[in-house]
């Protein structure tokens, strides 16, 4: 292909592929690993990285520094995946909404969408404007000289429509749930132009390199039923359904994370993607009795386990992988799992802990299998 | 009974029992409907006496001011049931961990409980310091004449560590949640006194006069699937257990409600209470298929659709009346469902917005029934 963005023959080949099989459905000789926010502020190598950098997106921005932060987890702990490290706000902000992170704050927004002008205004935004991210995902996917997969992500329709409406992280999410409840249409007409940007971000990203995709519905859980349903999970639908499923001969597996999307399981059993994430509230046995034969699973310990001590963390770890199960051990396709955090690491997270559950995930999960 | 406190004869006789009545799973004309924090802040005539009284505690701790506030909304709204004007903290303040509000902030203890030396202080509070609640609810009682009945609360056991232990409100539940990983000793001896002093304060309730009694698991819901059953759930049971059943020779009905913790329904099906409280994430027809035949179900609207305009409003309350769908009408007791929303109603809710809520509940209940 005479594209500008790199092709994979030009990267060096997968050496572990744990993740990917695991996501595909196939057999692991163990349970693969990786951490939500893995790369962050819990790193004194992150931080001082980011100092140099000046701001959040800053670092986001900068290739060297967005490849020199995903890396450094990769150089603490044997992980078995990479995630580009970037934002999910950074479409709206190419939108032309102004984004930008007050030191110790959350996402801020210098404009808000709240009403028909606004919302009129929106429109896919042209990927030349987000060429920083796809630069640093072929960045990356370089400087991992095929150690581990590089995964790729967004921010869902639904999610990024709350902090677009709200300007703003919010407790209640007041103003998008206003618009949602008063003005219906105009609520659609922003998912569906969100979901068309994602899914274009997305694929652009895996033109780039990323090797799996994640679309993170972090603000999913605070719909109600129907609602969930009507906002949300019909978005992240229509992202899947212009989603690549290959590049360049090789499958690009995908994960959906709802986050306090436990009790539409089934409902989600359907999405036209890989993997199902899931927060701590779930049950990892119901789950897969429920969709396990359809998906694979991501997930689930509580973040606040890593502030226990290394016995407690082990066994924690063992209750999750137990919970879920023996994988399956055959040819062919059948459960799987992937173990995660049920949410982003805690930047209070002492990395030595870290260390530990990653062994521990790695160690008893081969035991589970002998 | 010889006792200080007064007995069901000396009260007017229950006018509306229709709350009571649906919460004992038996038929009733129209769906009971009342809101959590109905009292509040939303009402100009709250933030009025709020002012007179100086502050949140002056007011909860002021017999007439407590009564007037707790009426407040029965004189805009045809509620069917008033609920004592009070805070989910009032013990761990009677525990000496003195509570205070700031201005536009949330609760904050002035002392928290992270050690072993914190715990062991620990003691079930003389009633004696929560006298206040109890005259209170005394003249609450006689205040509303017999108009709808007086629902005492408490916070649930677990609910009231989070707040021990964090010392105020908590985004992620860090230091509870490590002294629960790493001092699971610790935190069920807190989780046991807690739970001992809500059976006692909810059973001077009761004494006092409150009508049915709500146990408030506003943050169950975090815990992870396991840690829920070990150390809410457990706890919620052993304060069940010790709850009087009736008094003076009427039934006093009990609700429990866990905040997103729709997915343990099945297990909340067995808890010895009459109604289990839902959020707005729980589809009421799947929880009434669940759990319908041992339990009445109390929710869920989101309390956001109060911002849209009374059109939407009544389809929303339609759509969650016809989600749960008829309650029986028969003799005997059935499925039955209480109108409320799934959580706290916002401060910035046009209180309009409630009366076309409580008429579209009352006019389409009715109508379900015809």
């Amino acid at each position: 292909m005479n594209t500008p963005t790199a092709t994979t023959s030009s990267y060096a080949p997968l050496q572990n592929d744990t993740f990917i099989r695991a996501c595909l459905g196939l057999a692991t000789a163990h349970t693969p690993v990786w951490l939500m926010r893995q790369a962050g502020r819990y790193l004194p190598e992150y931080r001082a990285t980011r100092a140099k950098a000046g701001s959040f997106m800053g670092l986001a921005t900068n290739l060297d520094y967005a490849t020199e932060v995903t890396l450094q987890p990769l150089e603490r702990f044997p992980l078995d995946a990479a995630i580009l490290f970037s934002d999910i706000l950074t479409i709206p902000d190419a939108m032309g909404l102004g984004l930008s992170f007050a030191l110790g704050e959350g996402p801020k927004f210098a404009h808000n969408v709240r009403d028909e002008a606004a919302v009129a205004k929106l429109a896919v935004p042209d990927m030349d404007k987000l060429r920083y991210v796809f630069d640093a995902v072929t960045s990356i996917r370089k400087a991992l000289q095929g150690r581990v997969p590089l995964i790729g992500f967004s921010g869902s329709p639904w999610t990024l429509a709350c902090y677009m409406v709200e300007g703003a992280g919010s407790d209640d999410y007041r103003q998008v749930k206003t618009m949602m409840y008063s003005r219906p249409d105009l609520m659609h007409k922003m998912l569906q132009i969100n979901a068309d940007a994602v899914a274009l971000y997305l694929n652009t990203q895996i033109e780039a390199g990323a090797q799996a995709v994640m679309i993170f519905d972090s603000w999913g859980g605070v719909l109600a039923d129907g609602a969930f349903q009507e906002f949300s999970l019909a978005y992240t639908t229509r992202v899947l359904a212009q989603l690549k499923k290959e590049h360049d001969g090789v499958r690009i597996p995908s994960i959906v994370f709802t986050k306090g999307g436990g009790l539409w399981l089934e409902e989600m059993r359907d999405l036209d993607c890989n993997v199902l994430g899931l927060d701590w509230t779930v049950n990892l046995g119901k789950a897969r009795t429920l969709v396990g034969q359809h998906k694979a699973l991501q997930g689930n310990i509580d973040p606040n386990v890593l502030f226990a001590n290394p016995a407690q963390i082990e066994a924690e770890v063992a209750k999750v992988l137990n919970s879920f199960g023996a994988p399956h051990t055959g040819a062919g396709t059948g459960p799987t799992h992937i173990f995660n955090l049920g949410h982003g690491i805690s930047q209070h997270t002492p990395p030595d802990n870290v260390a530990v559950l990653v062994k521990a995930v790695h160690e008893h999960s081969r035991k589970m299998r002998a």
